[in-house]
């Protein structure tokens, strides 16, 4: 039998395991507590449905695009195509010029509505200008950006195909709206689409511009755009027009190549007739034409010379919808 | 009166004139030879008609094509195909790999149904080999090569417009015959064309491969291939097969990227049925596609590891026949 000192080391050791095991559990509350803090956070928007797919990784720069969309009294076709276009795939952020002068934006109305896959930003303007959607807008965190009217629905499908061509194109304006320009022997030029003489290089058509009102092109050129002399602004303020020409004549100065690349769209559509506002748009007008065509002639003048060059490549996407699209009789 | 004196000169004069005046009709008689030596020269085959056209310019290395075809126990279609590719727009000249062991070429034949748009060469071979047609020839003189199956015809329209395209994209297999591979989960690959799974990037097919039975590529890749390990020149002859998928993944690790560049034919030919050899192409052997199938595997061992790298573009000619094809709704 062992009194005191068979008793002390069980009281001791009674004490300090006691204790020993009252630092371990707090010990491991406390990494159980830091590690919860690291788990995502559920959010406050909450769905009831438990099979919600996982939060998709934040898109880095070079994998996805901004889409900006001017939109000028056709505020019902915009709100029709952002809940097209905010689900689009590598879509980083959706800006929208607000050219809609002195009325309230839609953001509330956005905001209650939420949640949305991507952030949008509201530009409100204060002057209703064609170069608006030409800023070299802060919001931007992507190298690319894809440039939409107001009134374009071009599918899923052909943009996220059309994105993966410019990725390849990062020079060029890659898009699906291609025109072209001619020169007649007075040394005039004209500008055009199909309806106009083909220019002559071979057989078949040419384009020398993509327009970039259904098109990506790198946010650099957004940059150029603020370092063109004055009567380019000037240009484009007095018809409001031709901000899509002027770009062209930009990007094929910069590149000494065609401006655009040409991506056949499988579905592309102009809601117009959409509308209930009753607004049409601007490529109405009856001098519309006649006035790309003194735009082109005025642009030559301010940059002393003629940089748009000439393209005839299509690209298409292989076997989409189906193989049908390249089958061939051998 | 002047007797000496006057005589003298007039005499001396005279010899002097007389000489200076030989002089000089001799000198011009050599200069209106050696002009003469330097006009063009009348070539033996002149035609009677003086309506004939001007001799075209020599076509730069830069902007013209040599095109190489091999012929086995084809000889009726090589003469018909000859007919049709020899008047191609930028087409140097014409190097037949001549692969009927011991029997003698049409060249005879041929010089005497001349004149010709482009200088013939036939290679006469010791093997028949399916390699053949991927020697360094020193006949070739351009940088573009275009090589064709001796079954194959594709319009002048299609080569012309391919033959730009490949301007742009002179690295790259650019062709009209795209095929794929796909990886399966046990590691091993198969060959194939539309009816195999798409690789599934995205939605749509994609190519790996672009033929070179019908195709533009760097004259470059033929000095490439020389220096190829010698598994994949055996993997070649074993198989009598598969010169055309070693050469991707040639193009392929060369430059990192998709071997090759698809543009959709508007219209090419099988005239395989239109021979009176009853000879049909090795494609009809009933191991054809598994042999395809067992040189992927092969040549991914020989040059450790797959190169192959997919791509989705299809390439066309912008309104070309007409402008139908890409019109659209908008």
């Amino acid at each position: 039998r062992c009194f005191h000192f068979c008793k002390l080391p069980g009281r001791v050791m009674g004490i300090r395991l006691l204790r020993f095991t009252s630092v371990v559990i707090i010990v491991l509350l406390l990494v159980a507590g830091a590690l919860t803090a690291l788990l995502p956070t559920i959010k406050d928007d909450k769905l009831p449905n438990s099979r919600r797919e996982p939060k998709p990784q934040s898109q880095s720069a070079l994998d996805s695009f901004t889409l900006i969309m001017q939109t000028y009294n056709r505020t019902d076709l915009l709100l029709k195509l952002l809940n097209h276009y905010q689900a689009i795939p590598h879509l980083h952020k959706i800006i929208v010029v607000w050219n809609n002068i002195g009325e309230k934006t839609p953001e509330e109305m956005w905001n209650s509505l939420g949640p949305h896959p991507v952030p949008v930003v509201f530009k409100v303007q204060t002057v209703n200008r064609m170069r608006n959607r030409l800023q070299n807008f802060p919001d931007l965190e992507t190298k690319a950006v894809l440039m939409m009217d107001d009134d374009t629905l071009v599918s899923a499908h052909d943009l996220a195909f059309a994105f993966s061509v410019w990725q390849q194109f990062p020079e060029h304006i890659v898009g699906f709206v291609p025109r072209k320009h001619i020169s007649t022997p007075s040394g005039v030029y004209s500008y055009g689409s199909f309806e106009l003489q083909n220019p002559g290089f071979g057989n078949g058509d040419q384009y020398s511009m993509v327009l970039i009102g259904a098109a990506f092109f790198h946010r650099g050129y957004l940059e150029d755009f603020q370092q063109q002399p004055e009567a380019v602004y000037a240009l484009i303020d007095e018809t409001q027009n031709c901000d899509d020409i002027a770009m062209n004549f930009l990007v094929a100065k910069h590149t000494g190549k065609p401006s655009g690349v040409f991506v056949k769209p499988v579905d592309i559509r102009n809601l117009e007739k959409d509308t209930n506002t009753g607004y049409s748009g601007m490529w109405h007008r009856a001098e519309h034409l006649l006035q790309r065509s003194y735009c082109v002639n005025k642009l030559v003048n301010i940059y002393d010379g003629m940089p748009l060059k000439y393209s005839n490549i299509m690209i298409s996407q292989f076997g989409f919808p189906n193989y049908a699209n390249h089958k061939n009789k051998m």
